[in-house]
């Protein structure tokens, strides 16, 4: 294999122990997850014979052949026996899904000091406990305890999650389902007694299929170790964080819940993240938004932002989230040079405005678009353009996507698109998913993508 | 009538002038809407003789009967003669649909001073011109020119809506209907020649249907009557503002879009609507957002917060959303009584943090909800709840709502939810909509939604 972590994000052979055969036990549903992948699957439960049509084993000791990847799905007082024979198997990465442990009392603490002896000196690494394991929507990866029905998986993708809550894992994955955003993998961290944030992002920095990487914190399990780490990381990829925790209140709440050390103060964090090139998100939805424009832009080279949109009104608006250091990302509104508002003026009705905002009007066209948007590229005083889609105005159609694509694809300006409405505007947004192109259902998150964008390209300029 | 604006808003008779018979013109299109109003409804079209079953008439004045409202759906050099018209037969209220006056150059400025000759002295009033018009779903009155296949209305419900660009207010509508929420009426602005914000403001503050008024401004018909007809209305009902052109570019963009004149800094406007108990807000999802929790909720009467969640990691989020001034609203995280906490810990596991953010874990149950919830009301240092709500958890049912409801309806904090998924979380939040409980996709969201309570409870106070 060409990482050792190929073993848990595309192992070709994984064992499932304690799969049950009831289809009510979370352990029955993590082998259905687990039955549609593309790797060898072994359940493994002394009480059967066959679950699902696949033969069960008594042990992993009885598992024939290697095995990369063991997840054990049994209360957590049940977990450390398994995990010893996974050593002596021989098996590359066990997961231990049970909750139960350090987060729980004393009792779960011993626990977890159980595991660790179980696995010190061997080759066999482990995640979690009290994690939902991994998804892997290439190769069909899917160790999570929720059914598919309940709750939606994204399709594959460019950007790779890191949590440290199941819960928030959950939901940005139904979220990035529902958005048609997809994953290239979701990693859930849980009490990272063994692997945590620092390897795994050292690893994701590699992986081909990951463009950039958002990671949900709690607490750091090695903050010197990370601020090296992600240092080199954010050199080759994005790196979003959302790290929580970040109050008196919300720190007290996030060492109970996950047994987390107290972190240091958030001005500290905030003040290290920013020299290490991270960008940092506030809640959920921010992540992934950020995460997106990252994975589907990079970065922008410069300040200058220019808004075009065929409602005046998002125009105005789009402006002042521009300009504004208040409600808004403090950047700059562009000024178009005397040659951009010509070729401008040429394509648009005669009472548009042809200065930034650029407003097209409801006589509008896919064309005009196309013409606006390439002219705006060819301009070098615009580093960033925010398009504001309507789709109500008679002559727009649906070809609008292509050319808000194609021109995405050019040379100039990266483009970040906001459209804001009812199902025809979903649609429109899911379409733009497809091809990559990073589109936001309101101005604001447009607009904060953007400034992601430029945060992005500042530090790549600085670090130079 | 009760009120003149009965006329506008809740016609009994409409004209509209200029009603095409082809199917691909704008006039059509709002004949159609129009045709499923409960109103007697008269197309005005000296060219045909009946248009979708209903009989045409040469001119206003032909029309037989009083005529509350027209709809004059012509190009702006055509739309003063019917005017004239329209006060002769004295009808109430005329909206002018087309672009091409101020907003357009000398020309169209010329075409407005002549309007406002036709009314001056007369009863009619005029909405726009530049305007879509009004919507009402109570009543089916539409008079927008936009086809509903291709732009969903919303149902009624408890939010006035009044726009000073049309593009703003269908995005606005859409997104409403997308997400179920109902309004009682929208209201368009356009280019304020006759009736404006104040006027219409006042009138809304009277109609027993609308809760809330959402405001979308772009400049100010007449500041000083603005501060003291809204200085009104917010003793009597809550009004949210979003009111764009807040920075140099954005005011210099509103100015071209409207034809607006330059409103005062916007430091200036926010000292203002402060002191007059506005609610601001800075994009179209927070204004509708605001104005949701506002109908919905109206105020909360402190500023002490109590999270809920059964995803430790988004109670955590919550926290640092309530506490910080930074990222976040700055309201204070309750204490819980030492009664409270006992309540709590009654019903949930043993692991489970009893204090504030309540984490209710993945073991969570329906009458866990409810008993915590209630234990919460009856905590005197709670002024406001939000219930995180995650439907993966595999005791979670549907009833979950009417126990968000029932207790929502309780005495006791007021409760706004947030529930972060794919589409089954879409369909539950439509149907907290139906049940007029505020919720919202993000934690942020509803975090955001508190404060806007809370600022309405500090207002009621202190202007008591």
């Amino acid at each position: 294999m060409a990482s050792p972590f190929d073993a848990l994000l595309r192992p070709r052979s994984v064992a499932l122990i304690g799969a049950s055969a009831n289809p009510t036990k979370l352990s029955h549903i993590v082998l259905k997850n687990l039955s549609k992948g593309r790797f060898r699957l072994y359940p493994v439960n002394p009480n059967e014979e066959e679950i699902l049509g696949l033969k069960c084993y008594p042990s992993v000791l009885a598992v024939p052949g290697d095995v990369d990847l063991a997840v054990v799905s049994l209360p957590a007082a049940a977990s450390v026996a398994p995990v010893r024979q996974c050593v002596e198997k021989g098996v590359g990465f066990v997961i231990i899904s049970a909750s139960g442990f350090r987060e729980s009392g004393p009792d779960g603490a011993k626990l977890e000091r159980e595991l660790m002896a179980a696995i010190r000196g061997s080759g066999t690494r482990l995640l979690g406990p009290n994690t939902l394991g991994v998804y892997v929507p290439s190769i069909g990866l899917d160790t999570l305890f929720v059914p598919r029905e309940k709750s939606v998986r994204p399709g594959k993708g460019a950007i790779a999650v890191l949590s440290q809550s199941g819960g928030v894992s959950v939901s940005f994955l139904e979220k990035a389902a529902e958005a048609g955003i997809g994953i290239s993998a979701c990693i859930g961290l849980g009490n990272k007694i063994d692997l945590n944030e620092n390897e795994l992002l050292q690893h994701l920095s590699f992986d081909k299929a990951t463009k950039s990487i958002a990671l949900y914190l709690e607490s750091f399990s090695d903050g010197r170790k990370f601020v090296e780490v992600v240092r080199k990381v954010t050199k080759v990829k994005p790196v979003v964080v959302l790290k929580s925790g970040r109050t008196r209140s919300g720190s007290a709440a996030a060492r109970s819940h996950t047994g987390a050390l107290a972190s240091s103060s958030d001005v500290m964090v905030d003040g290290v993240m920013r020299q290490v090139g991270v960008v940092r998100a506030y809640d959920e939805e921010e992540l992934i938004d950020l995460a997106k424009a990252l994975a589907y832009v990079d970065h922008i080279d410069g300040d200058r932002i220019c808004v075009v949109a065929s409602a005046g009104g998002f125009g105005v608006i789009g402006a002042d989230f521009v300009e504004s250091r208040e409600h808004g990302v403090g950047l700059t509104m562009a000024r178009l040079s005397e040659k951009t508002r010509d070729s401008i003026r040429k394509v648009v009705p005669s009472y548009s405005s042809v200065s930034n905002p650029v407003d097209l009007t409801a006589g509008v066209t896919d064309e005009m678009y196309d013409a606006v948007l390439k002219g705006l590229q060819a301009d070098p005083g615009v580093d960033g353009i925010m398009m504001s889609l309507e789709l109500q105005p008679p002559n727009i159609t649906r070809r609008l996507v292509d050319v808000a694509e194609r021109r995405s694809r050019s040379r100039g300006a990266p483009i970040v698109i906001s459209a804001f409405g009812g199902a025809n505007t979903q649609n429109l947004l899911r379409e733009f998913e497809k091809r990559r192109v990073p589109a936001y259902p309101t101005i604001w998150r447009a607009i904060r993508a953007l400034a992601a964008l430029h945060k992005r390209g500042l530090y790549l300029r600085r670090s130079k």
